[in-house]
């Protein structure tokens, strides 16, 4: 059929330039969905994956898991308002926080995928750079972004876009880290200064300076993790203080692991920036998300360990024990304030600060 | 400390009843977002994990992935407008997609993960209805969802809600099912009746009548594809014509593997009322989504076994052979009309239909 040209002699309808806005169709399947994908999203996460685009993502499966491993399996949705912030962005944000959920089990992140949810009229540009975010994210901390999905809502929706990422990764053989390991007579230790993510939204949001400007702390800290696991440090528990903050991750050890928590609040690392935040508008740090911290439940022995694997890293500068594991009130945080007192901290009822992740 | 009452003898603040709607606390990972987790999400997808809530689900690695398997891992984000429509609702049908996306790879699913955003507003009514056909939907498929996220945003985005579903899968040591594998002289099958989900969702959007009342081909494809291999037969590629159509799988079939795809277009099953909304709303049914069928590259040898295995399954029924591999222009999909004539077929540019998934 020599009367047919081959489609590389076929002009490109509408290829996808800067200044232009996403529409409908970038959303349908077909030609201005590829080029979207093959124009912004692939050179934005480092080309296409070797073995072409498919409907999944193949991986070959890693010595640490045909070893007796296990697979981890984690994902959550970003609708963080504004899209960028202090030290970040909605981009590595969704990089960081999924790679942190596998981490928390104890796992090393292998692979995440991305589902863009676009609204209508969002600039292309805007796309591109939440795209070159979660590329450089996913860079620094090693781990491929290789597979994803793109959809488009009508304009009014999505607040430009919303992103989720799934991860997967292996737990060695041997590994146990999980919410019900904590026992009386363990340390709590916090890996640096809270409220830090949660104050930076907020002010950008507001229009509000408390001092100096707060920036984010978001963080990968699975190198972190595997720090501590490598240097043999028995870690019972791991949590992300993010949404809930502090406070949530402790009541949830405390109600898991059918154990009492004392939070020595005197010692809990809280940037003065944060302090004077949360006085005006009267939150507690200990409610507000972080992105970039760990809380680790380890044997009173290794506390110390602990402390200097987590101050080596670049994340973990400010690390501090900040309580310990008690069987006095079993199912509750009780905080010894600076004065002596003792108190019940509970999870916040719902959101101080909405759409902070 | 004997005057503090234990936590299960306080009243829960707000529990989550019939007839109550999501508010943006829902989302803020305290007490009202463990609420909803465990009082309508958990139920309705069978129950917590045994290992309790983590940060990532954990898996066991299964026999055939230690054995040589490789992992598929897939995502896919639903946006259907609206959330419910003849035959099905966004919930199965983002267990069913995910789940299809696997199969498409050869894998056999292990587990879905589900990403909730939800719209402040919605009535929790709603999210169970969703959550309960989500969980239908895994159950039935034999794939467990075994992690997951919600989200809230302010009232006027979301649409009520979207869900984003990923995958993990295990590709048995030497399957080999890739875009880039069609050759000339293979047999081009589709496993059923096209066009029925992207009228079924337009009908009920539009309020149109053709006849009758069609239903979503939604289905699960996977024991479908397990069955394939299981014959012995030399699968070459596999798509689901969802998005874009038989014409965007087939236009990728031809790009990938550069080869020319013929299309007998008299013997696409395409149902009368898929024609008569067709021809009425100016669409080609070729371009319209399906989200429970396939198209099978296969040698010519295993044209009539697939079709055996494939008409044994229920979501089978009416699978035929519609075309061929040919050498003869490569890149280039070119139906031939019930005339005789013959016309290159592309991509549809961008969406017929917005929101079809």
């Amino acid at each position: 059929m020599p009367e047919i040209s081959p489609p590389d002699q076929w002009s490109c309808p509408l290829p996808v330039r800067a200044g232009e806005r996403v529409v409908l169709g970038h959303g349908g399947g077909g030609v201005l969905s590829a080029e979207l994908i093959e124009q912004v999203i692939l050179p934005a996460f480092g080309g296409a994956p070797a073995g072409g685009l498919r409907d999944s993502a193949l991986v070959d499966v890693p010595a640490a898991l045909a070893d007796g491993g296990r697979l981890a399996f984690s994902t959550d949705s970003y609708v963080v308002a504004p899209l960028f912030f202090p030290g970040g962005s909605i981009g590595d944000l969704a990089v960081h926080g999924t790679i942190n959920d596998l981490a928390m089990s104890g796992a090393l992140p292998l692979m995440l995928s991305c589902g863009l949810i676009l609204e209508e009229g969002l600039e292309i540009d805007t796309l591109a750079r939440v795209a070159r975010d979660m590329g450089r994210a996913a860079h620094a901390a090693g781990v491929p972004i290789g597979t994803g999905d793109t959809k488009v809502v009508g304009q009014g929706h999505a607040d430009g876009l919303y992103v989720n990422t799934a991860g997967i990764g292996v737990v060695p053989a041997g590994v146990e880290i999980g919410p019900a390991r904590a026992r009386p007579g363990d340390v709590v230790i916090v890996s640096g200064p809270i409220g830090e993510h949660g104050v930076a939204i907020l002010s950008q949001r507001e229009g509000l300076e408390f001092g100096t400007t707060l920036r984010t702390d978001s963080a990968s800290l699975h190198r972190m993790v595997a720090g501590l696991l490598s240097a043999g440090i028995d870690v019972r528990v791991l949590r992300d203080p993010t949404r809930g903050g502090l406070a949530a991750s402790l009541t949830e050890i405390a109600a898991d692991s059918r154990v009492g928590v004392v939070l020595d609040e005197a010692a809990v690392p809280v940037p003065d920036a944060v302090a004077a935040a949360c006085g005006f508008l009267g939150l507690d740090p200990l409610h507000v998300a972080n992105e970039g911290k760990l809380v680790a439940v380890v044997a009173p022995d290794d506390a110390d360990p602990a402390l200097a694997v987590m101050g080596a890293d670049p994340a973990g500068r400010g690390a501090a024990v900040v309580g310990s594991i008690t069987d006095a009130h079993p199912g509750l945080l009780v905080g010894r304030t600076r004065l002596g007192a003792r108190r019940v901290i509970d999870r916040p009822l719902g959101e101080q600060l909405p759409r902070i992740c």
